[in-house]
């Protein structure tokens, strides 16, 4: 028997708990379905607990400030990993208990299961139930890559970091992304012994020049950086080894973590067969209303080519279930302006467009202001990082078309900015604008 | 022998030096005038060691955040106020010391004496120089008052917090805005035990249902608060004790800070005879331009009837500059979306009206959005301390006429919201702006 809704939801992540749980406000008999634990990759494995040991690091930092600024007797403990992770992982469970809360509350059907698509309209699940709705959404998500290369098994994946009970000694990160920069940069803070391996461009996301700057901050705190690095194999020799392409050899490390990329759940029985269209990374292409190519599925958040950020991923669910269900026809996720953060120790965060898009896309009439200065925590701390502030404008009018900043502060103070840029912000805007003093926002006002 | 300047400025604290070095930007010839130390109450007895304190009030809670979330040996030290006060005077100097660096760079003449006013443009100093100029601007700033009391020299007020190399034990704190709520906070976080005792109402400039927040936090950290004070005398019994109108007696404390308001500096000689009006509380009025009754003086930063904010000074100086000096005969200080941040522990921030303005000016077409979360780093410690964001907005358009925070973060995050708020902010952007997760900021959006 096939049980009927009017929405089947694949996967119970940050864009498929947004989609159902915003569906059902709108009167839908939802159901979805999930053999992980709810809240997908952001609540139990990315910016959840990725958040937890940016604290952790935030703490460790302030306890240096406040050994050099009079505490006394001065303050230096290091992170006991087992307590700290069994912390982080009370509050993630109460996170996934909330969840699980709204989805009963909601009335929403939740199968803890695998479920493959007969047709479009059609779900089975692994334990044999099978869910009629006209719409079935894909929301499966994308887990880590791991390098099909010898001895690659030597290597963990973000998913394994936030396992640990003790800091990973000297430990090798390979990868050049997000995930690979903050789990560097946080396992430094912590206690690890960091050497960041990266083949191409460092962050490439984020504006090049204050990855720059990044990259000096983190060297200055000890953390290693080496270049052009491609990783032939990897093998145990006591210690853990890798082999460059060169045929030089990296190590000896105790651990390595493998930040290369991200794989699309995109894999689930009958997709091809349904038609549905993969992009050259096996991501579901989807178009502004996160259509498939296939009438009535949709697919939103990593398993789509949307950009891979949960803001991004619930937003989409929610435009989709306003369209869907909120009789708003032309609801659609809007890409402009999206903002970003590494979690860093200092962060970097970026709106709008980094120099190199700017000038390809303006040319001449770019303007980039530049600005550094030491945050008064660094100060007084005797402390010579610099935060940076750029923003790109365009044109007589001076509209920020980019702005980008790294340092203590940005993860809180971009996103108003952002909203700002949404309507048009110009400098002339940030010049008439009273600052709050003293901040390390108010910066973005001065110059 | 008279020296001919385009500029005399009377006052070298926020307000002048903004005017000064940009007057100057423009080609102006420039003196100022002042016998105290450069960057005056900002720089040397307000904001910045004020924010200083409030790092340390970090410092000390990440300890706690850190012993609970697994640092090990579990750090606990106390602020050495001798120490962190040499730190802090340092850092200090610094500023000092650039601003001593711009003022020269720019050709400025700077007098290190009082100054008076003999004619609208004559100034003569303390050292018997006399300065013409068709240009006057008195900025001399407000110092704080110390009540007319039987006792009230048994008092500190807030210039002397700054100077205390040790906790001050038990202390009352007598006042009700925002020096009073910051120092109190401050005091506790840093080693004290406080008692804050109110008047009137508790930080009047902000909503007073976040202020109701504010105090709850306070209270549950230890400081205890009394409302209805009104302090008829102060003694010295072994410890220090405060009468009551009522005649009932508070105390023991071991010290007492008065934090009732600040007055003026207008009392300088001269004023009256050249018919510059003050206000009740003797302030000097002046209009949108910053004009006193006499032309060709101008009073700009605490010592008038502005807002008595640092960016508000800062925005005056530059605003006159641009209209005395660079051709912008309209340029004059906005002052509405002024935001302002009680650097509280947690701050308090706001901008815009409040909710009693909003109804009182929109009546029923004012709807308060109130809204509540544990932020991360709390909960991670098992905290309950909630944080609260309150919008209001207006009509069918759902503009946000007022927008209040209560939390960690809204010291940096309030800034960006403030200038989308000058651009016609509505809640309809909010809902449309992809957000920063895991943040503070993002609970604006999602509400």
């Amino acid at each position: 028997m096939t049980a009927c809704y009017d929405l089947v939801v694949l996967g119970a992540g940050s864009a498929g708990l947004s989609l159902a749980l915003r569906a059902a406000e709108h009167g839908a008999r939802v159901a979805i379905c999930d053999p992980g634990r709810l809240g997908g990759t952001c609540v139990n494995v990315g910016c959840v607990p990725k958040k937890a040991f940016w604290y952790a690091a935030q703490w460790a930092q302030s306890q240096a400030f406040a050994r050099t600024c009079g505490f006394r007797p001065a303050p230096e403990a290091a992170l006991d990993w087992r307590l700290f992770r069994a912390r982080r992982e009370a509050y993630i469970a109460s996170i996934r208990s909330r969840y699980a809360e709204r989805l009963r509350a909601a009335g929403i059907t939740l199968i803890g299961a695998h479920a493959r698509l007969l047709a479009s309209d059609l779900v089975e699940t692994a334990t044999g139930a099978r869910l009629g709705a006209p719409r079935v959404a894909i929301a499966t998500g994308a887990r880590p890559l791991r390098p099909d290369l010898p001895g690659a098994e030597l290597g963990m994946v973000s998913d394994d970091i936030f396992a640990l009970e003790r800091p990973p000694g000297r430990i090798a990160v390979v990868g050049g992304g997000y995930v690979a920069a903050e789990c560097a940069s946080l396992l430094q803070a912590l206690g690890g012994e960091v050497e960041l391996l990266v083949r191409g461009r460092l962050l490439a996301g984020f504006d090049e020049e204050l990855v720059g700057h990044l990259a000096q901050a983190m060297q200055a705190r000890g953390l290693r950086i080496r270049r052009q690095v491609e990783v032939r194999r990897v093998y145990r020799d006591g210690a853990v080894y890798l082999e460059e392409a060169s045929g030089a050899r990296l190590g000896p490390y105790d651990a390595l973590l493998w930040a290369v990329g991200r794989v699309p759940n995109s894999d689930l029985p009958g997709l091809d067969r349904l038609g549905i269209a993969l992009d050259e990374r096996r991501r579901i292409r989807v178009d502004r209303y996160q259509e498939t190519a296939v009438a009535g599925v949709c697919a939103l958040g990593d398993v789509s080519d949307n950009r891979a950020l949960t803001p991004v991923a619930i937003a989409a669910g929610h435009a989709l279930a306003e369209r869907w269900f909120g009789g708003r026809p032309d609801a659609h996720l809007e890409q402009e302006f999206v903002p970003s953060v590494a979690f860093t120790d200092p962060p970097l965060g970026g709106v709008g467009l980094d120099e190199t898009q700017a000038r390809a896309r303006y040319g001449e009439a770019v303007q980039a202001h530049v600005h550094a200065f030491v945050p008064m925590s660094q100060a007084l701390a005797d402390g010579e990082e610099r935060s940076w502030v750029k923003m790109l404008c365009v044109g007589q009018e001076e509209r920020v078309v980019g702005l980008h900043a790294f340092g203590p502060g940005v993860d809180e103070y971009l996103q108003g900015f952002a909203v700002a840029m949404r309507q048009g912000l110009t400098r002339r805007d940030l010049r008439a604008a009273i600052a709050i003093h003293p901040t390390a926002a108010e910066e973005l006002l001065l110059h």
